[in-house]
């Protein structure tokens, strides 16, 4: 539809939809940067949505129950801004929109979550916003069997352009949801047939349609400029069963004498004199910023129609025991059960006093048969790993299509989905996820396994198969600079228990972790109980601690972690036996112990002493603690690896590549 | 087709299956792990296409016009390794494969490229194969473009299974592919329908004939267990237009009494007496390893059988001029033209002494420009950044069905599918690959770019918008952590050079490399040339360098990378201003300066001077440098960034994160 018709037929919409657009000329040529032409582009359908379908209530944007809207195509962040100024989230000033992509201002240049009420998640790497809505589509699912559909009962919608749906990754998301027959959620395609480097069609000729209904969704599509076939469309996108396509054809920059349908109006300022004239032609002669009154109230009156309907589903949730009541907003806030510490104690104490000899994998079975009892909101889950990971505790039932109340999730082959869908169980509320691959394929889910630690996400990542430990598979299957990444990464856990009591530990920590991210690398190979003396404490939670202290003078010091730690004691035996002093230091998680007091990381690592530091992965993170952070503290080596594994029998591989307690007393004792 | 009938009417078929079948089974048992069950169901398939379709001569497995063959599906590496050995590779003897999965054999547990000739890449992360695959039909098509149907006509095959589809970066592969109508890439998917964890349906219910047609390919479909159906299939699938998926249709684990057809086939041997029933009703009375005369030298002949053709082509070589020989044969072997050093050399004089003040990223794209013309075998591209990786000098032209001569390739928004197409357009041979993204953009490609390290593939990466310097984008955009990624993955090259003289030596290095990726993180924002005295040698390759000394007695030392290196020398001056003798050293890449002799490290960051290190990321690559390899070489600091980024302009993000030439004084001033 052109605008004079648009204009001409449709006067109150077009207004509502001019003001997202002039907002979004406004604030990108006010920073001087930022990306206009989606917001225009996508501002009848975002119009439409918000007025007629989307369950919101701005006053509330907490709401429990309210729909969840989610930019996935988030350079287009102006035209979230613009939704929840208008509409009256109480965060989003008219001065955060002037400061848009300035320091201090919470409206960042892509939308970041917890920077602002109404953000569902935090988008612009592309391809995220879609995947991570499944897992919103699939806790809402989750909730609604638990809670009932009176309290939970919402939809998922989504906004992805061209550059989601080429992504890898969106690929797993459609055959997750497809699967999952999630009729909660509903994907509206930006589809204008621009990306940065021009014409869609000069990198891909999907035929989209196909694509999606390959996988089971429905596929709908409109004029995304005619508010009347926007609404018919999204009316009958939310009566259909399974996941829902919307293809919205619109025009970039629409309305843009010069720059629609092109790649210039994607992301650069459009200029005074182009903004001049394109407001011309929306019939909107005001000046940068200014939102008339009626048509700022017409808006508000959108962001508080939800009201009535929140004050309803309110009455219900009080009409609930207050039992409910309490474990309803503690699923929702993501708080802990208090049954959990003593279960995990308990845990501790009967695996110290039998000491097992178990893979920590086999270990972190171990502890989630002891968690997923006490907390029925985790959703457990692996990337078709379940046998190897050991992610799946029997009490778990598979979550699907005719088990809602399924608590475990079968991702598929699918690490980075599988990733971006745990972002989303968190942050749609009610659910806690963690899920499992091989250690190896952090590398597949590291976009969003890095949004979990941008956006402060609890997700845990059972990362099996941790080093060449692993054996036969070889080199593409050993993780070799994996914990390098993870503890390079800002806001990451990084934990490698020594054995089944430091598993239990490590998954206390990452259990009730309201803000961070956790990795547990776990190994393949059976690894003996040290911590047989049973102590209350979490000593994981110190990061590093002695596990084993010198007898007689103290010469050397051994750091080590995870399966290591079973070697660099028994190089401790070698050098005792030569009267060489040795202490060993387990290292569950540098992170940790980074954040201890200095005078608790001097006395772990006192000065005075060789320090020789194994673990069978690149020296990389320990300098740090081998050189003394003050970096005088005496003569240091590592023993660990330089490349990249091979495949052989792990016993061999160790022996090969020279991590062994010879090697370690060598190295030990030619620095005394 | 079942096993009576194939037997019946097919016994030659049968035989030489049979023996695939056989050895996969005796290997696997042999080594008390792998995978029999995908080797079992694919035989039937490997044998039609190795017998009647497949262009290769085994004694020659480096014919540069062979046939390519890749098993995406790369636990089921005893298929390969059994057919190299069967059809005469010489490298693959019985003992290799007796010895599968051991240490010092060449038959790993999943095929790594380099090991064995035959392998034409390394597999086993799902989805690399078929996205390798991608790049070397490019390569095809390129090389034919420019050296002529006569010298470059073949195709490359994959068998790709259930889990290579399910992977996002297979949907990269597949647009891909299909946009660039590649009639020379045929995919023959393993239908077994079953992954680790259950039958297909439990995590995906794609319809793959619509998803693969939907990206413009054809489909077709056989009874992978049909010799006769699989070779109509094959005829076909040669014909066709665009690149075909061939749905072979079998069962896991072919004839196993208790196992076919469920995951107990898959990942596991399956025992002595299941073997020992499988090769009953296969009717194959031989011992472990044991290939009668009769099937091994049938399986010789098919090796053979390309032996003729492989001497016409030579035949059609040697007509060739010595000069066209020469340069096919350089363009093969990937060695590179001895005209780029005189012009690096050339331009860097020029650079030196014009001293133009560019974002390292402009300075990458000149030296593409003299790149470019230099090496016609290079072939760029970008994931949809081509104006912001500015990696498409004005000589290129986009290669595309109508142009094959284009040298630039549009790889859509597709990082991951991008990193694995530039592996195999190495593999391939006759092309050097580079490519471009946002740095952070890193985590997307992780997976192919950490298997260009394992395999050894000097593809240049063209990272751009590499730290906070990207401004307004924020922290979504901002690398932090991905140098120390970069660093700790072995065999890999991190480049970040200060200037346009540093960007052209880094350019030169990667481009001479043979056997090792490069990374070049390049800045947006424009920055000084700051070696302005021309010198021929590279100083980049030492990897560090003092690039301004101090001026009286030294007291400090600061190092730096990148865009930090002009901040570095901002805060010598108010060092020295203040007397304080201060060296500034360039680090433009770690790994070249770990490689230098102990004399000259010593020599670049001697001892007795407080050191600062300063880059605008995370400190964990530092450590080893600022504490002094030996651990006791003074006190140090450190400048950069310990957490994500923010979304404002450049300057104010650097001054709000501390990384200015005052803080950095400060911090040296503190321990002085």
């Amino acid at each position: 539809m052109d605008i004079a018709t648009l204009r001409a037929q449709h006067p109150d919409h077009w207004k509502l939809a001019s003001a997202i657009r002039a907002l979004a000329m406004d604030a990108v040529q006010a920073a001087n940067s930022g990306h206009p032409g989606m917001p225009m582009g996508m501002a009848d359908v975002a119009t439409v949505l918000f007025r007629n379908h989307l369950k919101f209530d701005a006053s509330a944007p907490n709401w429990a129950d309210r729909d969840r809207f989610v930019l996935s195509a988030g350079h287009g962040s102006m035209l979230l801004y613009a939704l929840l100024y208008l509409t009256g989230y109480k965060q989003t000033t008219l001065d955060e929109i002037k400061n848009f992509r300035q320091w201090g201002a919470r409206t960042a240049g892509h939308p970041e979550y917890g920077h602002l009420e109404g953000v569902e998640t935090t988008t612009g790497p592309l391809g995220q916003g879609i995947s991570t809505a499944v897992g919103m589509a699939i806790a809402e699912q989750s909730m609604q069997a638990r809670f009932g559909k009176k309290l939970v009962d919402h939809r998922t919608w989504v906004i992805a352009g061209d550059g989601c749906l080429m992504e890898g990754i969106s690929q797993e998301a459609i055959g997750l949801a497809g699967m999952q027959e999630l009729s909660n959620l509903i994907v509206l395609w930006d589809n204008n047939d621009i990306t940065i480097d021009g014409r869609v069609s000069i990198s891909d000729k999907t035929d989209q349609h196909k694509r999606f209904e390959a996988s089971g969704w429905t596929v709908l599509a409109c004029d995304g400029h005619d508010p009347e076939d926007i609404d018919r469309a999204l009316t009958k996108a939310k009566k259909a069963k399974g996941p829902v396509l919307v293809d919205c054809k619109t025009f970039i920059g629409f309305g843009s004498p010069n720059k629609a349908d092109s790649y210039a109006a994607h992301g650069a300022p459009l200029g005074d004199a182009e903004i001049a004239a394109t407001k011309e032609i929306y019939g909107w002669p005001h000046g940068p910023f200014e939102i008339p009154a009626d048509v700022k109230s017409a808006w508000e009156a959108i962001g508080s129609k939800g009201a009535a309907e929140h004050a309803e589903w309110t009455a219900r949730f009080n009409a609930l025991s207050e039992a409910k009541r309490a474990e309803f907003e503690r699923q929702v806030t993501g708080s802990v059960s208090k049954k959990l510490a003593g279960a995990i104690r308990k845990f501790k104490k009967e695996q110290s006093e039998a000491a097992p000899k178990v893979a920590t994998r086999k270990a972190s079975e171990m502890v989630l048969g002891v968690i997923n009892p006490a907390c029925p909101e985790t959703i457990g889950g692996s990337a078709d790993l379940t046998g190897s990971n050991l992610t799946k505790t029997k009490d778990l039932e598979v979550f699907n299509p005719d088990n809602r109340k399924g608590r475990y999730v079968n991702y598929g082959i699918r690490e980075h989905g599988m990733a971006a869908a745990m972002n989303g169980l968190w942050l749609h509320g009610g659910v806690r996820p963690y899920g499992g691959t091989f250690f190896c394929f952090t590398d597949y889910a590291r976009g969003a396994m890095r949004l979990s630690a941008l956006m402060g996400i609890p997700a845990v990542y059972v990362m099996t198969h941790d080093s060449i430990g692993l054996g036969e598979d070889g080199p593409t299957h050993q993780p070799v600079e994996h914990l390098a990444i993870c503890r390079a990464t800002p806001n990451t856990l990084t934990f490698r228990p020594a054995d089944v009591v430091e598993t239990a530990e490590a998954w206390e920590i990452a259990m009730t972790q309201a803000r961070t991210p956790s990795v547990l690398a776990l190994s393949r190979q059976n690894l003996p109980t040290l911590r047989t003396k049973h102590t209350n404490q979490n000593m994981v939670a110190k990061g590093a601690y002695v596990i084993e202290e010198a007898a007689g003078k103290r010469q050397a010091i051994l750091m080590a972690t995870g399966s290591e730690v079973e070697i660099a004691l028994k190089a401790r035996d070698l050098l005792q036996a030569e009267a060489i002093g040795t202490r060993v230091v387990s290292v569950p998680c540098m992170e940790l112990f980074a954040q201890q007091d200095e005078a608790y990381r001097r006395k772990v690592l006192p000065a005075g002493a060789v320090r020789v530091a194994v673990e069978a992965a690149v020296r990389q993170p320990w300098d740090r603690w081998l050189l003394g952070e003050r970096g005088r503290e005496g003569k240091a080596d590592f023993v660990g690896m330089s490349d990249f594994g091979a495949s052989a029998p792990a016993d061999r591989l160790y022996a090969e590549f020279g991590i062994t307690p010879e090697a370690i007393a060598a190295k030990v004792k030619a620095m005394l």
